[in-house]
């Protein structure tokens, strides 16, 4: 089962590697990974998509909850409550005078936007969920990709409620020592 | 000088956390990263940004080279060619029924999509350049942002030019032994 998880962490240098150690100590690919700052600077979100069985995953989420940068984690596939998952990509397709029409019209039609042309290619800039993903590369495919940049997956919750305010999900958080105050920058 | 680095790599457990340990033994802080497959499954393609002067990011593309799982580096910010990056956000803004035109307006404005409605909130995606991305959170941000979940930059070269056809960019890549066939899945 494909899992997506967000973390919120501590936004410096080593935490990055940290967690992505914690996931190659078992032998776990990360199939997508995007990190990015949040409105508080001292503050990164890590969003990951990895598949795993229940029990695998379990681990994964109690091993990142010990982390001490670690701020909330989150497993959007099994928690409670609605979420929108979306990822972006930037698709070159090699696009020949006879094909130009036929590709503006499947990038018009999944809400994609050219982005870039030049007199072999289009550039596509195309978001949506997985789903969506997969059925304009596979339109596409025919017309020959030439190189794709992607995203990975962000996920937020449906509704007002943010992740900064959810109490964690279970009672496996050990005990810590308090967390000290987090030093304005 | 904020550089934006793209990275081909093989996609297997332990390359991702090989690369962020990289940084982190720098003290070097990765500002945003995306990680996700390209066509071919085996290789995957990792873009980030990273603030440093000429030398630091010279090295760093260095130490890049000469791990064995890493396909082809650029640092567009200092390659030759055009290129294009962008990034993508999922915004969650506080929207009292007075303020919900206003935002609606803002949205359309930098072509943002609604992707949920709430009685008390707005979710846009938006995406576009680091400027039009400052841009609209400074906008946003009066109404109250909740939540955010940024997926990092993305970046591609202008024109029909594939990451994976370019010549190294410079001769420091120490001589390898042959790199054996990569098996087909």
């Amino acid at each position: 089962m494909k899992n997506t998880i967000s973390i919120l962490v501590e936004n410096k240098p080593g935490v990055l590697a940290r967690i992505a150690a914690m996931f190659s100590a078992r032998a776990y690919n990360i199939d997508s990974l995007a990190v990015a700052e949040t409105m508080d600077p001292s503050v990164s979100r890590i969003t990951c998509t990895a598949v795993g069985d229940k029990l695998q995953i379990e681990q994964i989420m109690k091993q990142l909850r010990k982390l001490i940068d670690v701020i909330r984690v989150i497993n959007f596939t099994t928690a409670n409550g609605d979420h929108i998952t979306r990822e972006m990509a930037l698709v070159k397709v090699s696009a020949k005078a006879k094909d130009r029409a036929e590709i503006m019209r499947t990038s018009d039609i999944f809400r994609a936007k050219i982005v870039d042309v030049s007199h072999e290619s289009l550039t596509l800039e195309v978001t949506g969920d997985e789903n969506k993903m997969s059925a304009i590369f596979e339109l596409l495919k025919p017309f020959g990709i030439l190189e794709i940049s992607r995203t990975g997956q962000v996920a937020i919750s449906r509704g007002s409620k943010r992740l900064m305010d959810r109490q964690q999900e279970s009672m496996d958080r050990p005990q810590q020592i308090k967390r000290p105050q987090r030093k304005k920058r």
